[in-house]
C-alpha cells in the first residue's frame, strides 16, 4: 500500500507543532509539545515520539506516513543535525535525525527553517513548477531558502543561504544578533522595523500615533496598524524598510537569476504597504538585464501552517 | 576510436584564441583571428571554422575532437548565444553555438568568460574535486562563475553570476560601466585600481612614484609595479582595494557556502599585495560560522592559456 501521508514538525525556541500532511498540502491534523521543557534532547525525542505516534492514528496509524520533516534553527540537512542552535536548550550539535528515526522507526530529514519554506512553498505554494527561486523569511529574523535546478543550496558544509546576513549598511550599520554591524536582518525583520520606529521616534519631532505608545514596547505590528490608519511615519518605515529589503534583494538576483523571489513571514501580512516599496527598489536596483523580468511574490502557504506544511515537504523526498 | 582532444575558443572584442586540449589540460596548439574584422557574423563563423580546421590537423584531423567550448562575453550556455553584447560589433542575439556547428560538423557549448574559467578551474587546476566554489574573474571588469554540486549555475535565464555588479558602496559609489554606481567591478577590476590611484592622486599629496606618470594613463600594472618598489601609496591601493574585495566576497559565501573561493586574472599578478588584504577582509567580515573555514585560492590555469582552457572545459561535458 502507498504510504499517503507526511509528518511536518516545526521546532521553535518554546513550541514545537507537528501536522500530518497529505499530497496537496492539506493538514489534516496537529499537535504540538514543549520545546524548552528538557535540556536532554532524549527527552524531547521522547515526547515528540509520543506525539508522532498519537497523531498518526488519525490517519490509522504510523504505517501510513511514509517519513517526517523537520524545520529546527541551525538545521543542517546533510547532518541531519541541529548545530549550535543559539535559542534552544540543547547545546552543541544534536543528532536530531538518527534521534527521531531510532524512536519513531521512520526515515526523517531536518533542515532549517527557511529551507524548509522554500521546499514547501515549491512543494504546495508559489514556487509550484518552479525550478529557481529564492525565499526570504521575514519574522524575529531574516532567513533565506535559495533554489537552483530545483533543489535548495545547501553548500559545502549544509549551511548556505543566510542572506538575512548579508551587509547591507557597511558603514554606521546597526549592530545584529551575529555580533557583526549592517546585516539585512537588522532592518527587514520585524525586530528591524521596531528598531526603525525607535530611530524614528527618537531623531525626529514628527508627529506620529506610533509616539502614544510606551517607546521600548513597539513591535512591527504596531507599525503596521499606524500606517494602515494612515499615519506618515508608519507608512515611511514600511518604505525605509522595504528599500533596503528591495535593493538587497537586487544583488541576490545577480547570484543566481531566480524566476521569481517569494516573500514570506510575518512582515508580509502588511501586504502593499512593504510589497510596493520593495518592488520599487528592486527594479530600480536591478542590472539592466533582469529589469522587468524578476517576479516579487508572497507566500501562498497558509500562515498558521506555514511551518508545518514546509517541514513536511521535505519527507516526500524520502 | 575514442576522441581525444577538445578546442577551447575564448572570443574577446578584438581578437579571438583558440586551442587544442588534451584531458590533463595540456594545450597542444594555438590559432588566432580577428573577432572584431566583421560586422556579419557569418563571416566570423567561417573563419573560425578554416582556423579549427587547420589547428586539427595537427591532431590528425577533426574527428579527432570531441567538440568545442566557447567562452564569449555575454555567453548564454542555455541558448547557445551571445546576447547583446556591448564590446562585440554583432548585434542583438547571435546563434553562436548553432552557426558553428553547423560550419565545423562539431558539438558547440557556449558560456560566457567567467563560467568558462570556472569550468576550467574543475577541471584542470585548483579545483578539481571541488563541489562548490565561487570563481572571480579580476581582468578589465569583474566576473564570477559560481559552482554549486559540481554544476555551474546559470540560474532562469542562463545569465546567473553577475556578481561583479553587486553593489558593495550603497552612497556616492563610483560609476560603473553599467550604468548603477557602486558596483563591486568599478572597484575591484584593473580599471576600479587605476580609478582608485587616480583618486588618491588628486585628492591628497602624498608622495609617490605613480604621480611621475600621466594622470590619466595610470594602469593596474603601474600600481603594481610601484607596489613592488615599496611605494606606499600604491601598497595601500591594493588594500584598499582587497579590502572591498574580501568584505564583498564574505557576503557571498552567505550565499551559497562554498569551500573555497578561487581568484583569477589580471590583479592576482599582484600575489601577496592583494592576496593578503582580501584575506583579511574576508575573515574579518565572514559569519562566525564559516569564520577560518572558507579557502582563499589563486587560479592554477596558466595566465596566458587560462581562457582557452576554460572554454575548453566545457567541451568535454558535451
Amino acid at each position: 500500500m502507498e504510504k499517503k501521508y507526511v509528518i511536518g514538525v516545526d521546532i521553535g525556541g518554546q513550541t514545537s507543532k507537528l501536522g500530518i500532511v497529505d499530497t496537496r498540502g492539506n493538514v489534516l491534523a496537529r499537535s504540538r509539545i514543549r520545546t524548552d521543557k528538557h535540556d536532554d534532547v532524549n527527552l524531547y525525542v521522547k515526547e515528540l515520539g509520543e506525539a508522532i505516534r498519537e497523531l498518526a492514528k488519525q490517519v490509522d496509524g504510523i504505517e501510513n506516513i511514509r517519513g517526517i520533516g523537520i524545520g529546527a534553527p541551525n538545521g543542517n540537512y546533510y547532518h541531519g543535525t541541529i548545530e549550535y542552535a543559539p535559542n534552544l536548550r540543547w547545546k552543541g550539535k544534536i543528532e536530531l535525525a538518527k534521534l527521531v528515526n531510532a524512536e519513531v522507526g521512520l526515515p526523517v530529514a531536518v533542515t532549517n527553517d527557511a529551507n524548509a519554506a522554500a521546499v514547501g512553498e515549491m512543494t504546495y505554494g508559489a514556487a509550484r513548477g518552479m525550478k529557481h527561486f529564492i525565499m526570504i523569511t521575514l519574522g524575529t529574523g531574516v532567513g533565506s531558502g535559495i533554489v537552483i535546478d530545483g533543489k535548495v543550496v545547501y553548500g559545502y558544509d549544509g549551511f548556505a543561504g543566510e542572506l538575512g546576513h548579508t551587509i547591507q549598511v557597511r558603514n554606521n550599520g546597526r549592530l545584529c544578533g551575529c555580533g557583526r554591524s549592517g546585516c539585512l536582518e537588522a532592518y527587514a525583520s520585524a525586530v528591524g522595523v521596531a528598531r526603525t520606529a525607535r530611530e524614528i521616534l527618537e531623531t525626529t519631532d514628527r508627529p506620529t500615533i506610533l509616539r502614544d505608545l510606551p517607546w521600548d514596547k513597539i513591535t512591527s505590528k504596531d507599525v503596521f496598524e499606524a500606517a494602515t490608519q494612515g499615519d506618515e511615519v508608519a507608512i515611511d518605515i514600511f518604505n525605509f524598510t522595504g528599500n533596503i529589503l528591495g535593493a538587497a534583494l537586487a544583488d541576490f538576483v545577480a547570484f543566481s537569476a531566480p524566476e521569481a523571489i517569494i516573500l514570506f513571514g510575518g512582515l508580509t501580512d502588511a501586504g502593499d504597504l512593504i510589497r510596493k516599496p520593495v518592488e520599487e527598489a528592486l527594479e530600480n536596483n536591478l542590472l539592466a538585464l533582469w529589469k522587468g523580468k524578476v517576479k516579487l511574490l508572497f507566500s501562498e502557504l497558509d500562515g498558521d501552517d506555514a511551518a508545518i506544511l514546509g517541514a513536511s515537504a521535505l519527507a516526500w523526498e524520502l
